[in-house]
Formats: structure tokens, C-alpha cells, sequence
């Protein structure tokens, strides 16, 4: 395919030692020529590819010195995009990397969309589609863990068990046609309805398997919505440090805003949560004060993950059987902290209340019990098997919905077998299945879906 | 010079396409190559200078993948730090690129201080403090003009017109060695005298060249901060606006911090202005009931700059009056808006009250007299004298304070031969300055001096 030659900063915008400019298209080499003059004079064109050059930029227009900067030179396929690659190195800071930008478009580049470097690496069939919605993914992972399940994506490990999954159906489809084609025979006709009924249940098995990661998946790809509840000065706030201290907090920006929307990512034993009201914690503990409006009880529902807070050192309050009532029905950790203090809660009164939740005792002033909170709160979402390692998870809403499509369809084309269904209508079942499992590498999906896919990445991806 | 290996994250903290971690040091090759897996299985050690080559980082304790990256090689001296430098190119994402830096740092190197690189680079002598200093410049320049005054000193301009200086005074001090050792020579005195004053009166005139950029050049560095005053509704917030939206706004995060400050510069023809209180502005407008406050002339008198908006279609109040009387002797734009609306203020009153001010009428709503304002604000800090373009400014504190006291030895000096002070003493205050300006480009500074300057860079420089 051939494409015009776009650029982007691809580094994040920022304060830092380093950014790059990156290009990539047919002419990247010789937009990079007219505004790169290196320490030896020779032209990069005439480079070898994957070498490095240290030079200056000059603007044509005036033969001002714009930067310093190192070019890496990188001739397709064998890059990012397939396409010839140059990343100019500058230094870092947001004068001098758009500046750089801005003579690369002056020059003949065009300002790449967001995603456009992964989307070409897409079109230009390096990548399929599960594997360059892992791009992202990676970029965004909150955890090691959910790291790994994006690099296994990217390196191709879902895929692969789709394709798998495709070539089995393309086999049962082709016995099919025999089937159709050949009517007469009917030990044909016995041996593919054993045959199909095998394989199909094989498929669905293997993609209820798929289905069954895409919590755990979504959550590792999300994080897990945390809010901490509980009556003012039981240790909300501690609970909060504690986790943050513990553990390594993770910022992050939400792209195009500057100032208004961070979200705050706590790694708990490889589980990113997203702690909620964060600030209004940290703030004025004021939650409890919003959970008696009827409102309140919708931004608790929106949580995956509740902390419920009690004093260990102070008797039940309605309050705090309010809150019982608030959370029922949703994933609880009751948290009894100040167990540093004398006791004065009803312990039994609070198991009855807690008998579906699980129940945790901390004193989070002498650090004791945030071991078995951590515990708690990894093993309520991965009991056991985010250990395996190896597992191929299922985290983008995307993938699925078009898996429980295809379960859907897959039963319909087994319980039509099963039901005497005319084989040419379980073959469009089976057909359907194909399809919706071909979208999830990007082998049948349409344009503007693409389009809408990677316009989501940041830019100068 | 032998140093350990050091390593860091040198493009800025967030989410992007693309982020490096760099080496650097003897060892950058051979720990690169412990978990660096080539796809042709060549090590690096073995491979030619300045090349790129693609593959995958494995953690050698359990040979799991990490990521997938482009490994960049430099080797000593032609380099950053004019050490060998490697540089690892990765998936941008915080999570990716903290567990590269881990990976290298648990096989040899060590995490490199904030500056630690480019501190490197002036230790082995590729550049000198006063180019070092610029490479910070460089990063936290906010417009076009402040780069350009960074990039003129990163490429020495300032370093050859010290070292010129320092020549002149090295010849100075010469003459007056033959003056000491021969005095029996009557017509050496004397022409060691006229020539000792004028090239003393040189380097004097030179001296205060440079020092009479400072204050622009300051301006270009750190921004001119600067305060929008005015009652409510006088449209203070369409001021700011105007300001963002004509031009540029920068965001900045102040390193460290992760939520509270930032920072915002708007670019007016090349001056940035550093606006104070915008988040106040934008929010309540609440400034006016602030000035009445004894204590928020303080905050006033920390601008540089104060914008004072008056209601052109109401009366002037004792409020406006009081104000002036606030902002007297300070810079002040006083801008009478809304223009679109029917007079009422007196504007002869108001010419009295902004008699030592510039003062420019405007309508926000109907976008007029906008360019009036900028053209009244570039010029009342850089009348003329910055469209040069080629002048060498002095912006940095530490260069000032330290020209400043060159400038007062060199008077001394000049003072002395005139009041015919025995040449031996004279000779000391020449080497002073000899020794002054010696430490602007770092030939003659103390080593805690160096670690401090540094220790301000970001991480990764």
C-alpha cells in the first residue's frame, strides 16, 4: 500500500531529558534531509538503515539552527509501519519538540492522527488487529500483570488461539460441503454429524475458556473501581496512605485534559485498583455524609470493589449498618481497624453483618493487617489462577462482545445438529462463528471500525 | 575520568508511544547485553557504533519476556557523555518502562542522579558549566525566543565571549608581570598603565553588555510573572482567555509534584508570561476582594508584570482607585474593556490615575485591541533590542551574580591604576575577575557547587 509520510511527537509532552519526533512514510528520509545537516556533510538518504546520525537541524526559510539532535534512520519493512522510519532525538522540553515537529511539517510531513504509526503497521499487515489493540493496552497497563497479559497479546498469543479456533471451523465447514455435496452417501452424512458435533463442542469450549479470563482480563486492562467507605475518623484516610505507601501509586493523565482529571492507581499484588474520591478523601473524609442520600448509593454501585470501614475501638452505630445495607449484593472487604485500642465494637454482631463479605482486622497505626487485606483483595478476584502465568487473558470489551457473540452463535449451530436442523442452516452458524471470530484479529472488519480503533490511541503511536 | 554505569528514564513520566531508558557508562554495552535478546542473536558488544537493532529484553533470572525494543548503541566518545550510551526504546507507558529501568538497573547499573548525565559531559570535558546549564534551559524553555537564548549558550556563544574576557585579562595580568619584574624601566609603566586601562575599560564595557541582557534574558528563562487585576465583571476571565486562546498556553508540572502546582505560561510574541492566580480567575474572580487585604500587595509585588482591567461603560469606584494606588511604581498595562458598550467611565480621570502607565482601550467580547495589548506588553520588556535576535543574554542567576562581582573587581581595578595603587594589589583584583568569570564556564568552581547545579536537572539528563 502506499501512504503520504506522517510525523508526531512520540514521546509523552512533558518536562524531560529526551523526545523524538518520529516519521514514517516514503519520504521521511528525504523530508529528514532537507532539514538535517550532519557533523560529516553526507546526506542520510545515502546512510545505511538502522545507523544513527548526530547533526542539526536548520531551517531552510532562514538557515536558523532550530536543535541538536541525534536521527535515527530505519528503512521499511523492517520497522514499526513496514514503511521508512526516522526518529529525530531531541531535547526533551515542549518548546523544543514541537518545534521540531513544526519544521518536519513545514517540510513536506503531515501531522499524523492519533494511532496512525499502529494502524499502518496494521494495513501494512505486520500486525493484526488483537495485536495492535495490545499496543495500547501495554502503554496503559497499570501492573506487571497487566503488562503481561498485553505483551502476550502483542506477541501474537491470542491470535494465534483464534486462528486455531478458525482453521477448526474451516474443517467442519469443509465436511460440510462434502455432506451437502454428496447426500447420497450416508455414512457421510453420520460420520460429520459426530464429527461436527465433536468439533463444535471443542470451539465452544475453548471460548467459554476465553470468556471465563475476561473478568480477571478487565480488570488487570482497567483496573478495579475502589471505593472506601466508612463514619468519619475510623481510618479512612490511614487506609488509603497505607495502600499508596505500600504499594507503588501510579498517576496517570487523562488525554486532553490538563488539569482537571488524574486517576490514581494503586498496584495491590499485581491488581491495579482505582481508588474513587480519592481527593475527597484525603480531603474532608466526607463520604459517609453523601452515602444517606439516595444518590450516593449509584457512585457505590459503579465500584467493583467495596472497603467498608469500621472502629474497632467504638460500638455499631446505624450509620455503620447503613452502609451494610448500601453494599449488599456487591464485593465487600470489611475492614475492623484501631485494633491498637481498647475494643468495643460488637465482633459478633459485625461477623452477622459481614457473613457474605469477607472481614479483615487491622491496626493501620502499628501497620499490622495490611498483609491480609492485600490478600484479601487479590484473592477475592484471582483465587489462584492469575499465578498460572501463561494464561492467555481476554481483557478488551471489544474481543468480548464478539466472543459472546460467537458463543451464542455456536450453540445455535450445535443445538441444530442435535435437533435435525438442515445442515445448510447450521452452516451459516458455523459461518457466523468464522466471521466474528476473524474480527477480532481484524480479518473482516469494516473501515470505519478500524478508523474509530485507533483513533482511541495517544498520539505519535 | 572512570565512572560506574548509570541508568534512567529519560523521556518525561506519562502515557506515550514511545520511552527510552539510557546508559551510560563502561558497562552500558555488556549489561545491555545480558537481557537484550537480538532477533539475529548477535551480541551487541559485537556490533559497529551509532546502529539500532530489534529485539526482546528477557529477565535472565526466569527468562520471561519483558519487552519488545530497539536498542540504540553509541560508542565513547562520540557521545552525550562521551561514554559508551546505550538507549532503549520501548513502549511508552509508566508501567513498561519502570520495569526496563529495573530490569537493567538488577543487572549492573546503577539509577542515575537527577542532571547525572549531562553532569558526566562537563566532567569529561565535552561541554562546560555554562553549556550544561543551557541544556536545562533548553528543556524548560517556554518560547521560541527563551530556546533560541538557550540554544545560542548550549552552543557556546556565551562560553567564547568569557573566554575571550578571560584572554584579554590573562594578557592584562602578563603586562603587569613585566611591570613588577622590571620597574627600573620607566616607559613600561607607563605603557603598561594606559594599556591596562583600556583594556580593563574593555572588559568593564563588556561586562555591562551583558549584564544590561540580564534582566530580558531572565524574563526569557523564568517567565515574567504576571497578575490580571480588576473588580468582578470587568472581564478579567475574557482577558485570560484571549491571552490562552491567541496564543499558546504551556502547561507545566513542576517535577515532584504530581497534583498541586502547575504552572501556565502564555506565549506573547516570544515573552512568556507566567500568569499568576489564573485558577482563582477562572473560578471566582475573587482577586479585587483580596487587594483590600494589607497582606495581598505582597502577592502584587511579586509580579513583574500587572494587568489592570477597568469597566469602560462604568464609573470608576473607589475600588479601581484603590488599585492604582496598589500597583504604583510596579509595570502596569491598564486596559479599559468593553469598549463595545456605551461610555461612562471618565477617561481623562482615568489618563490622571495611568499617567506613568501604558494604557490601551479594548473590546474582548468584540476580539479588538488585543494586538494593542501585546504590542504593549512586548515592548515595555523588550523595546526593540530583542528583534536583533543574534545578542548573547545572560539569564541564569548564578551567571549574573557572579558578572555582577566581576564587575565590581574590574571597577576596583580600573579605580586603583587610576589613583595609582602599587600594581601588585591591582593585580589581585584583576585575577579576581580572571577567577569570576572563570566560574561562569566552570574552569574554576567548587565540587559542591557542581553537584548542587546539577541536582536541579530532571531525572534522565
Amino acid at each position: 500500500m502506499e501512504f503520504d509520510t506522517i510525523a508526531a511527537i512520540s514521546t509523552p509532552m512533558g518536562e524531560g531529558a529526551i523526545a523524538i519526533v518520529r516519521l514514517s512514510g516514503d519520504d521521511a528520509f528525504k523530508i529528514a534531509d532537507k532539514v538535517f545537516k550532519s557533523i560529516s556533510g553526507k546526506r542520510l538518504i545515502d546512510m545505511a538503515s538502522h545507523t544513527i546520525h548526530y547533526g542539526h537541524l536548520i531551517d531552510p526559510e532562514n538557515g536558523q539552527v532550530v536543535e541538536e539532535v541525534m536521527v535515527s534512520l530505519m528503512k521499511g519493512p523492517k520497522t514499526f509501519t513496514k514503511e521508512d522510519v526516522v526518529e529525530i532525538n531531541c531535547h526533551g522540553g515542549i518548546v523544543s519538540v514541537n518545534r521540531v515537529l513544526q519544521l518536519i511539517l513545514n517540510n513536506g510531513a503531515r501531522l499524523a492522527e492519533p494511532g496512525e504509526f499502529t494502524k499502518r503497521a496494521f494495513l501494512n499487515g505486520r500486525i493484526d488487529l488483537s495485536q495492535a489493540e495490545a499496543v495500547m493496552d501495554l502503554i496503559r497497563a497499570k501492573t506487571d500483570r497487566a503488562m503481561n497479559v498485553a505483551l502476550g497479546q502483542m506477541e501474537g498469543r491470542l491470535s494465534r488461539l483464534i486462528r486455531g479456533l478458525r482453521q477448526e471451523i474451516l474443517e467442519i465447514l469443509a465436511h460440510v460441503e462434502v455432506n451437502i455435496d454428496y447426500p447420497e452417501y450416508d455414512d457421510v452424512e453420520e460420520m460429520t454429524h459426530k464429527m461436527l458435533k465433536e468439533k463444535a463442542a471443542y470451539v465452544r469450549e475453548e471460548i467459554m475458556k476465553l470468556l471465563q479470563t475476561s473478568q480477571q482480563g478487565k480488570i488487570l486492562r482497567e483496573g478495579l473501581s475502589t471505593v472506601i467507605v466508612g463514619r468519619p475518623n475510623v481510618g479512612k484516610s490511614s487506609l488509603l496512605n497505607s495502600l499508596v505507601h505500600e504499594n507503588k501509586a501510579i498517576v496517570t493523565d487523562i488525554p486532553g485534559t490538563t488539569r482537571d482529571v488524574i486517576e490514581e492507581y494503586v498496584n495491590v499484588r499485581g491488581v491495579p485498583l482505582r481508588l474513587l474520591d480519592t481527593a475527597g478523601i484525603r480531603e474532608t473524609e466526607d463520604i459517609v455524609e453523601r452515602i444517606g442520600v439516595e444518590r450516593s448509593r449509584q457512585v457505590l454501585r459503579e465500584a467493583d470493589l467495596i472497603l467498608l470501614v469500621l472502629n474497632y475501638s467504638d460500638e455499631l452505630t446505624m450509620e455503620d449498618e447503613n452502609l451494610f445495607k448500601a453494599v449488599e449484593d456487591m464485593d465487600v472487604i470489611v475492614i475492623v481497624n484501631k485494633t491498637d485500642l481498647p475494643q468495643k465494637i460488637d465482633l459478633d454482631r459485625v461477623k452477622d453483618l459481614a457473613a457474605s463479605h469477607r472481614l479483615v482486622t487491622t491496626s493501620l497505626l502499628e501497620d499490622r493487617g495490611v498483609d491480609e487485606l492485600e490478600e484479601a483483595i487479590s484473592s477475592l478476584f484471582f483465587a489462584g489462577s492469575i499465578e498460572a502465568g501463561d494464561m492467555t487473558y481476554v481483557s478488551n470489551s471489544r474481543h468480548i462482545a464478539l466472543l459472546n457473540q460467537a458463543l451464542h452463535s455456536i450453540e445455535e449451530a450445535i443445538d441444530g445438529v442435535e435437533m435435525g436442523t438442515p445442515i445448510d442452516i447450521v452452516q451459516i452458524d458455523l459461518t457466523r462463528v468464522w466471521e466474528l471470530l476473524g474480527e477480532v484479529i481484524g480479518d473482516s472488519v469494516h473501515e470505519s471500525l478500524i478508523d474509530q480503533l485507533f483513533s482511541q490511541f495517544c498520539l505519535g503511536k
